[in-house]
């Protein structure tokens, strides 16, 4: 517990004591060099590592992606997060997460979080941190940015997402389809994340704009397992695992002498 | 020239020696510790070490990034990519790169080029790669991805930049303001990149759909120099510098009690 050390008892006992700092560490779509050095730099730094607790006694993505950075002294403190889809029980587990996180801050010691993905793209972060923040406004927060899967995919795929004058729309899973039109209608490229539930409508209107030739599946990206599935014409029959991301380039591939 | 050593002369004269990899490595938008570590890795094993040459003698972004990295034994190899806005001249740039990048490849020397921000999200690398590959297709590439300017600017203004159903757009500088229109009808979050040009049309848009007060302006995110600019309702005068993007939130602020 390096930060009570660090403060010395006198200083606790004059109410002079800081409170940590929660940080917000994204390490990445799964690949483990995909980490930032200012991510290792901080949970090599922090006196406790939180990451979201494991299903079914495995170890989760980022819990694996950290562990070879950690030292022994270090405290590590799983955060269990509802997997049920029923709002108030999810809640639940965000305040007693942040209430936990919370007993360590204002002791002084430091926080950080790892965070799959980007800890400001869809991540569970945001639920810790605005947790906490409407709990105990008064602690501090910081994020250290990250790679987020979109960006990987189209790195694992060899294709720029997007260059020149192209535009960028990124879709959740919960999309409508009347929003997906749209985005086609607007975006140069279009990212659906966890495109798994909603494939064959998806698939049906690609076809209608004849776009499944410049369309590609990414499985897992950058994670063991990882795989592409390119020109989905032939597809629409996939079983596609939840880490199932789609990338649409709405114009033709981007070229070097074409006109845009 | 390690590569050439590990070739070995027997292997160049049977003409069995493999080309090398061109690496697109990607360092992120400014703050040297965003490199990943994979990108380290990759710079530090290259035999070619690969920027785009800086201005008025000044070593460029991605240059000052990674010179801390590399070994004096590794050929640091800076391209010159002409700034004129003429087609015709910058093609020439680009030809004149990916045939001094060739010469190193089929030699069997590894290059790493290195790209601001990510080599695939508006990255000079696709100009490099897209040349490189009309003019040698047998040419291998590959991209270790990176942390863009826009989440790196969430980060830094301490917001989740989206997460559960919300949806994204990013547009680059040079969009028409009906394409901005749509964009903030369609997305919950957008992104304008290089906004200064045309900063006051936008204001002028924000003002009338009364999002000033969430939008934000988020000047050279993570470089030294940093700027944030919240709440712009008063604001609609800035002189921006290039390295500035917006960022507008069109529903309410992401919180944990609304109804989503």
């Amino acid at each position: 517990m390096m930060a009570v050390d660090v403060a010395g008892d006198s200083e606790r006992q004059l109410g002079t004591l800081q409170s940590g700092i929660l940080y917000g560490v994204s390490v990445g779509p799964g690949d483990p060099e995909l980490i930032a050095i200012k991510g290792v730099r901080i949970l090599q730094q922090a006196d406790v590592v939180a990451y979201p607790s494991g299903r079914d006694g495995e170890p989760g993505l980022a819990e694996r992606i950290v562990a070879p950075w950690l030292q022994p002294k270090q405290i590590r403190l799983p955060l269990y997060f509802s997997f049920a889809r029923v709002p108030d029980i999810q809640q639940q587990a965000w305040t007693a997460a942040s209430d936990c996180v919370w007993e360590h801050l204002k002791s002084g010691r430091s926080v950080a979080f790892a965070c799959e993905g980007d800890a400001g793209f869809y991540g569970t972060f945001a639920y810790l941190s605005q947790t906490l923040r409407l709990r105990y406004p008064e602690a501090r927060i910081e994020v250290v940015p990250g790679v987020i899967s979109p960006i990987a995919a189209a790195a694992a795929l060899g294709i720029p997402l997007v260059a020149r004058d192209r535009k960028l729309a990124v879709l959740p899973a919960l999309y409508a389809v009347g929003e997906l039109e749209q985005a086609l209608d607007w975006a140069d490229a279009v990212v659906l994340l966890k495109v798994s539930s909603s494939y064959v409508q998806v698939w049906d209107i690609l076809q209608s704009r004849d776009l499944l030739a410049s369309s590609w599946v990414v499985v897992r990206a950058t994670q063991p397992g990882q795989e592409i599935l390119a020109d989905l014409r032939d597809r629409r029959d996939l079983k596609l695992p939840y880490f199932s991301l789609l990338v649409v380039q709405t114009r033709s591939p981007i070229g070097l002498h074409t006109s845009q």
